[in-house]
């Protein structure tokens, strides 16, 4: 263990990342490679403390908010995971508890919750043009509270999933995606099918996919995005996508078919989300209170994914890839045809033979929050690390 | 208090618990009587030093994950007491909060949540055939994982109430028995009545009648089970009562005479439960989503209740029990005549009488669960202690 | 800091405030001056040491458990902060959850609760007469509790806001104001204007404005209670404030004009309340389980409150204060005008230009609680303080 987290230190010792220090977590295209490695980074060394029964507590106390606007299962537990392994203790704020309706501004609330909170997780996925709106309000207002003397902190934000970004999701997936090609210096060249998928439910955010094609194309890969026509994302994502494939020597292109997509793929992600205009619309139709317009927008929907059940990750489709045996990525939960759903996104036979991959790229979760955490609250991470690993304080009495 | 302690550890000394490292909790009758004293023991060792403000944390960090599929307040107390004294932060997996609904199936679950967990404690005991097995699938389900690489360690399992027993009830029951009688070896051969009586309420679980006599007719007792005809628990359970009693030299028996059952009894238990029968009709009501059926049954059983409003401790019943001083145990919350509901389950008089007595006996289930936890993820629990009682780390400054 | 925490054990040593070991809090006016005046130390203390990154923990294990009987933002998480800043664990004791409607009383569910609990923090200020009392039956229940040995320590409380008062809040608001003059001797002869201002909502509870005539009354302040006529406030807490101001050598005295109330006021503290009568009436309605009655009442009480929104604190009201320079005081959220309503309490840009010290103020509210848990936990608060400042644990590592 203590080779390994030498080893981690010296790349570190190699990386620039000391805007990360007191800052928050929205976008990874907002990042710089150092960053996104320090993080990966990071997770792998936490990873291995744990793991070898070292205690990774930098707080002796403090808070780490949760703010949920949308179920969750394995974000929630991610990030109660990462607060706890680091020494933080979870509070959520239920807005349903609060007194958010009763007048409070977001301004208000982010301070009101921030006197010992040293962490802010926000999912806030649903509304197009709000959810990172309403993280960077969160933001803008401590730091304001900050310099203004109410908070003697600068409470940091993670971004657990908006509108644009899952970077928490997409970060987890390409480590995990890292350590099963052996590095990421193996990446390069390998073909990624970010494809769409069809569901019997309704309304899925787009984030996953635009978070894959913002972070896969900066590592050299050859990232394609496929859809059935009018389920685009959002074409500012796409527009960084192609920035970054240029800047990597990879490639980023489009297709209408699932097939062109899978073909020679080394890695494929099915997964269904919502045309984005359709979100934009939805948005509108909420933010005018037309609920008929809602749920005629949901019918509509419906209708339209089910002329698209042939989209599914089949074990047809799969023989199409590399050697037939492309790695299969998912965010889970999915839409398992047969189990969870009469036809869905994929096929149970391949779901169940990716059953312990899918498992594993979810274990990274809680290991790149508790990074983005470390990262933003450690002036010196290397050595915090290096004294965590010579304190040798158990993470539990054996 | 050291030689409190000294005394512990030398019994835990002379007995065999080492299958209940890394192990899960389910039902009593699965565990040897070494393995139920080696958890009496614990407890009371975990009490002692707590009292005497000595910390018992084990852990540094870690999540103690519940999910309460049923309504609970001292279960639920007690479980977050427990890991919080042992050093685990409870973590509450809400369905209702969780993407459970979502197309997860329980294996998913179970590894999603696992990925820092070191306990999962589970209540669901509404529905005959399901709860156990329930928690069967996630403990297979984390096992696996374990196997296959997906977790590093083995997230252990508490049942905190099943549809078969209740074990932390009934073993919180005992040791305040214990206690009471000045230690198990004067439990030899003392008459213990566990009866139904009438509540106005319906549907009430079997796992605490269930529990008891699965765990009672252990110590060479006379258990009596003592209900009207027609209010039988599962007879699998009654095979494993009087196996028990046969080989602890007690008794099992079983009379649909109140009366008959606290005569000289040392020890009275009158509690309310459905038919086994009812149960399980309305366990396959609700899997055929037949909601009519559910309130149509539901009907007839309060209607059933009704004529049985005789099945209740009144101070004349307790005159009957040895000395008239017998023992009232009650999981609580009990329906107490004329305070709760106008006739229930005990008289308010006695009731009263046995209050403190009541309250001990809860008090017994922090340090019960505590117990099982510890010797779930202690390889060497007499060790432990004696670091524990060396180091005498405050738990709270003075 | 080390000289600011020597200059707080030094006033500490000058205080009698042996009473509050193993003590609850319900009422600022059942406390004396001296251990009023501690709670503002301990408070000052605790800040100056988790400023300079101190830990403050004095406990490494146990629960402090919340009950919130009303929604709640900044009390909620006020409550965790200072939980988690000394060491306990909140568990929340939500109603819903728990088995509370199941036929448990109070005395019971505060010993079920209470096993492994240091602290219990309640909310429950929406009924004349139940609030305050509710606490009292928990807090004896605990008492009881821990003499007949059903518990083996005094689990104290802590009033987060009853019918009566709201100490936690006042005190708050108490300290910012201390701060805010340089000293509570400079406060002496101050006048502060607690006024009543028009909000469309309906039935806010009174022990916001009890709290500050029952409190800011004891430091020779000129304190005047201001509301249109029929929104009186209860009169045994106007008799307390009278007694207070006479001790003190201050002044309570009482109108029906804003203008008066604010004319040269040093401090203002304009904020809606329901009239006492109707939130007596409601309490009965409610108890009758009459709907239509309550909904008759929140009817008729709002068209009251609309003939007075005039009672605004709008910049010319402002103007009349001394030197147009009122430290404007509100427990938050506001009703503001144009922002969260139509029309409300504070005008916008008054809200606005307030803004900063509203934030601290509330920012005093986690230190007063954790001010009020360590001293009814600590037999010699200033041997702990020092021991802290000795310690000097880092709270996070740097």
């Amino acid at each position: 263990m203590a080779a390994d987290i030498s080893k981690y230190i010296d790349i570190l010792n190699e990386l620039d990342f000391s805007d990360m220090y007191e800052n928050d977590f929205f976008l990874t295209w907002e990042k710089t490679d150092d960053e996104l490695k320090a993080i990966f980074t990071v997770a792998d060394a936490l990873r291995e403390l744990r793991e070898n029964n070292v205690s990774t507590k930098i707080f002796d106390s403090g808070l780490g908010i949760s703010l949920f606007r949308d179920n969750s299962t394995r974000t929630r537990f991610s990030f109660a995971s990462a607060c706890n392994l680091l020494g933080l203790e979870v509070q959520d704020l239920d807005e349903g508890k609060s007194q958010i309706a009763h007048g409070e501004t977001v301004r208000e609330t982010a301070n009101m919750i921030s006197f010992m909170a040293d962490i802010i997780g926000i999912r806030d996925d649903m509304y197009i043009g709000k959810g990172n709106a309403y993280m960077h309000q969160v933001t803008e207002a401590v730091r304001e509270g900050y310099a203004d003397g109410v908070l003697d902190h600068i409470p940091t934000l993670v971004n657990l999933q908006c509108d644009i970004d899952h970077p928490t999701q997409a970060m987890a997936d390409l480590l995990h995606v890292i350590h099963e090609f052996g590095g990421a210096e193996n990446l390069k060249g390998k073909k990624v099918a970010m494809t769409w998928a069809y569901s019997p439910s309704y309304g899925k955010p787009l984030s996953v996919p635009q978070g894959v094609i913002g972070l896969f194309t900066r590592l050299g890969m050859d990232v394609v995005l496929a859809h059935p026509e009018g389920y685009d994302v959002m074409s500012d994502v796409e527009d960084i996508a192609k920035e970054n494939a240029k800047k990597s020597g990879g490639s980023f292109t489009k297709t209408n078919s699932m097939e062109e997509a899978f073909k020679d793929a080394d890695i494929v992600y099915p997964k269904s989300w919502a045309p984005f205009a359709a979100m934009e619309k939805r948005t509108e139709l909420y933010g005018n209170g037309d609920m008929d317009g809602v749920a005629e927008l949901e019918k509509e929907l419906l209708a339209q994914n089910a002329q698209h059940k042939d989209w599914a990750c089949t074990e047809d489709m799969m023989k199409l890839t590399k050697n037939g045996e492309a790695l299969y990525l998912h965010c889970l939960p999915a839409d398992i045809s047969g189990i969870s759903c009469e036809s869905g996104e994929v096929d149970a036979s391949v779901f169940d033979r990716y059953r312990v991959p899918l498992y594993k790229e979810a274990s990274y979760k809680p290991y790149i929050i508790a990074a983005m955490i470390f990262l933003s609250k450690q002036k010196n991470p290397q050595a915090t690390l290096e004294e965590l690993l010579n304190a040798a304080k158990p993470r539990k009495v054996q």
